[in-house]
């Protein structure tokens, strides 16, 4: 299979690029100077931008290289998730080694477009670059929401419940199991915990539905960890957070904690990108937002209540001790 | 000066994120999960992705980094000028080693959003993470262009003129000049040269201006090098191109390719990413073109005329023979 050294960059470019899509709101698609896009007059416009290391974001033995491209993909369909928008157009910056398959790096391209396909978006753009070291993907993914309807992390006031998408720690647990115990990991007991962070779920349609009930009051994304996430929502929003809880039982995460001779609040509590959403809700619009979430068979569990008690997170008695540093991921540090 | 391992992450994100940053037209600036944007109605949307990496789009004993941060910032606003859009917004992605230097790391970032906000853009949102191998940069610029107004490369016919800016072949000759006799190369006689290769000009009031003569029928940034560019434009258009010349005048560049025992259309003909402007014009409207371009102070210069020949690029007797193949900048080759 050739590679990239042998077909060049704008062969390559050729196999990446589709050119003539056509996409909802795309003037002008890939293949000019830049991308020109039509936006609806009562929208308002939402960006993000996110980049996946090779051996950082993705073990390349533990995914397709199609598999890589989607997970890129939920990772930016995630953070829009979060401020309740729709996905429409993604620009794609790839930076490679030279001795990289192509048909590869098409795959990769491929898994990226099916997923941001699958939640209304297209590819309108994007860049190819030649690295000596570990490849990269920087996707920036463009989208829209009803004109000042965004969710944001700062609206979250004393009385709101704090709820959570889905099972965080998860992905965390998979990671390291996935690192450790590589042979184990593979065992058919493991696939659903390896799921969710190999494969993890869009939140997209979820927001749009939630986003439909008006009661979220503040988002943000699960993706450096539970106590991470719930600390930037608190100081984003200026309150304190009161937690009775974790997230829902779940006994796998607890299996796998067992497996790794770990608790299961180490997982919650620990780095773990698990894309869930983690919203402040309206007590009164509790019920309907709980009925619309699991219409869609997501599990979504109250955690915790807003308090006014601004920068405290505390959690109730036998819910396990706040780890005195934001334990996000960080990247420089790991 | 601390490095991004001692200091974090987060800490990194706090010194390079300005938050509260009010720019026109942003509704939710950097700090959220994505950001938020009001475009005018009567606006499109126009997004370009460029990255740019260590050792291959800067080298650092040439650049500082508030240049490189400059450098970056002036390809992706060159994109935009090709498409006669005004920037807006811009998403930043740092790829970077853990033992960089946070207050170089600063100081590319203020290098960037000093000639982004000099051409009327800020940055809204971005990414860190770190990487083992080369540094890079990956910027999304977002811009606005009057609806249904963008520039393609797709719109030159028959008759039209064909145009530049500014003296294409200076930043190649420069690349060149720096690579093989660094020494020398920091002459003042050679200030200007490498100027046009490290702190290229910004196009984008002149494509403003441009844009306003009705003028223009086609449009692309001279990034790839001149003869890869024409090649381009006139495949995106359908039409042949007839060259009368490759440039202005331009006794700097003779001066260089002499020292460097070349020809001054090698650097014409080859890789140079120039970032001028390189446009199709419609032949009635010649002059209020050339007026309004010349009152900045840029040279202009008509090099020739579109055919009907589909796919042949003919360079007048005495220019020169045009190279077999496109002499674009190929990473993957290079």
């Amino acid at each position: 299979m050739p590679r990239l050294r042998e077909v060049g960059e704008f062969e390559a470019i050729r196999r990446l690029a589709r050119r003539g899509v056509e996409a909802p709101g795309v003037v002008v698609g890939s293949g000019d100077d830049a991308a020109v896009m039509r936006l609806d007059p009562d929208r308002d416009l939402v960006a993000t931008t996110d980049a996946f290391v090779e051996g950082r974001h993705w073990l390349a033995e533990w995914m397709t290289p199609a598999e890589v491209g989607a997970r890129v993909a939920l990772a930016n369909l995630s953070d829009l998730a979060a401020m309740a928008a729709v996905p429409r157009w993604a620009l794609v910056a790839l930076a490679v080694r030279a001795d990289q398959e192509l048909d590869e790096l098409v795959e990769l391209e491929r898994g990226l477009e099916r997923v941001l396909g699958a939640n209304g978006a297209a590819v309108v753009g994007g860049n190819l670059t030649a690295v000596a070291g570990e490849s990269s993907i920087t996707v920036t993914l463009l989208g829209d929401v009803e004109r000042g309807r965004a969710w944001t992390r700062s609206g979250a006031r004393p009385g709101d419940l704090i709820a959570v998408t889905g099972h965080p720690g998860r992905a965390g647990a998979a990671l390291r199991l996935a690192r450790e115990r590589a042979a184990e990991a593979r065992a058919a007991e493991w696939r659903e915990l390896l799921d969710a962070w190999i494969r993890p779920e869009s939140r997209v349609a979820l927001a749009g539905a939630l986003a439909a009930t008006g009661g979220v009051t503040a988002a943000i994304d699960v993706s450096d960890g539970l106590i991470a996430d719930l600390r930037h929502l608190a100081a984003a929003s200026g309150v304190g957070l009161e937690m009775e809880r974790l997230g829902a039982d779940d006994p796998l995460l607890e299996r796998a904690a067992a497996a790794l001779g770990a608790g299961v609040d180490d997982f919650r509590m620990g780095p773990s990108d698990d894309y869930e959403l983690l919203v402040a809700l309206d007590p009164g619009r509790r019920e309907s937002c709980e009925l619309v979430v699991r219409a869609q068979g997501v599990p979504f569990t109250v955690i915790g209540t807003v308090t006014g008690d601004a920068g405290r997170l505390a959690l109730a008695r036998g819910v396990g001790r706040v780890p005195p540093e934001p334990k996000g991921y960080d990247h420089f540090r790991s």
